[in-house]
């Protein structure tokens, strides 16, 4: 192991997903922030919100940062993704770029910087991005939906408590298809992830439906000896 | 997104796992090689295999690269595990570590270089490491027996076919654990993950036990978009 200094430069980046509304059809969509180049290489492009590392921080406080300066977002959730290092991703420089990825709730969202220059798209229909982003963007599309399958990430992208149906439209939100009521209640109880608030939605309902929660005592991640309290 | 030019030193280190005959118990157990460091910092300290990146080559190639030059070493499995960029991790400089993990298979661990400077450990009982490489096995540990039970990753430790015994003696090797036979026998047989090949181990015994393979449409890894052929 010789940690030797080398001559490839370091950047990252983050993939943020959030459930926005739809405007056409009344569903929730999964979209993510772009931010629009303002120089070269590719000037003009959409591309990752992200920047360099600076000396005195570590790789999640450098992807907190850069993300608060490009778009405002300050998501509570954090994980990294992958590090992206081809030799051709980067325009002629050699640049490696630790990507993050952040799951937003609504709210958090509507307080993402609105500007010219930072726009929202739907994750599944993106134009052609700057450096590698499409492929880092794809890859971070079939991470979530793989992980939606044996953990709890759907709760970073709806509030504390939640019905199974509000729960059941953000897994369809992500897997970006119907899923069957009956069997998806089967399968979230028999799960033992969720537990039962013993509340009911108000309101004027005759059978308002229950309240669940996440089990809190499961970890949203499953970074094992890495995961922060 | 500003893939800026930053002062950061990148290098890649792997994370080795190989079952080895263990000398006193005649079972196996889980070893991961390193090498002995020749200079400041940790001069004389244990560390991963591993070393800078160059200019013309990829993350992968770097870390495939040094694995080789270091132990001689050239597992057929090799997937990025996490970069490592703790602000206080290398002793005053500043270096992000990209971290691989691999797999061996015995033949493969006794072509690895053997000298001085290259010992193989138990990856359960390491020495004080240099830098933050003692974290760096923990983390790639608990993901190795966390992968463990939702893919095919015991296949990278054992040949073609196999029996239902010599998978089960590998899955106990790598969580140190004993697995009732019959529990396990069920668990993978239900899990659709192996194939009956129709073969029978060959020798004298009255019933010799059956051969099987793992199917091979699965991938073995579950990087998704970014698997390679």
């Amino acid at each position: 192991m010789n940690e030797q200094v080398t001559a490839v430069s370091l950047a990252v980046s983050t993939v943020i997903f959030a459930l926005r509304d739809d405007d056409d059809n009344g569903r929730s969509s999964l979209r993510i922030p772009l931010v629009r180049r303002i120089r070269e290489p590719f000037a003009g492009r959409w591309a990752l919100p992200g920047g360099p590392i600076e000396a005195a921080e570590s790789l999640g406080e450098a992807a907190g940062r850069n993300l608060l300066e490009t778009t405002g977002l300050e998501p509570t959730y954090l994980e990294q993704l992958y590090a992206f290092g081809d030799v051709e991703r980067s325009a002629g420089e050699r640049v490696v770029s630790i990507v993050y990825w952040a799951l937003v709730r609504p709210a958090e969202a509507d307080r993402a910087t609105v500007g010219d220059n930072v726009r929202w798209f739907p994750a599944d229909e993106l134009p052609e991005l700057a450096f590698d982003h499409n492929e880092i963007v794809a890859y971070a599309l079939w991470r979530l939906r793989t992980k939606l399958e044996y953990s709890r990430i759907a709760h970073a992208f709806i509030g504390e408590t939640f019905t199974i149906a509000e729960l059941r439209g953000v897994h369809e939100a992500i897997l970006q298809r119907e899923l069957d009521p009956a069997n998806f209640r089967r399968q979230i109880e028999s799960s033992k992830a969720i537990i039962d608030t013993g509340e009911r939605v108000t309101g004027a309902r005759h059978r308002p439906p229950k309240l669940y929660r996440y089990d809190s005592s499961v970890s949203l991640t499953e970074n094992g000896p890495l995961s922060r309290p």
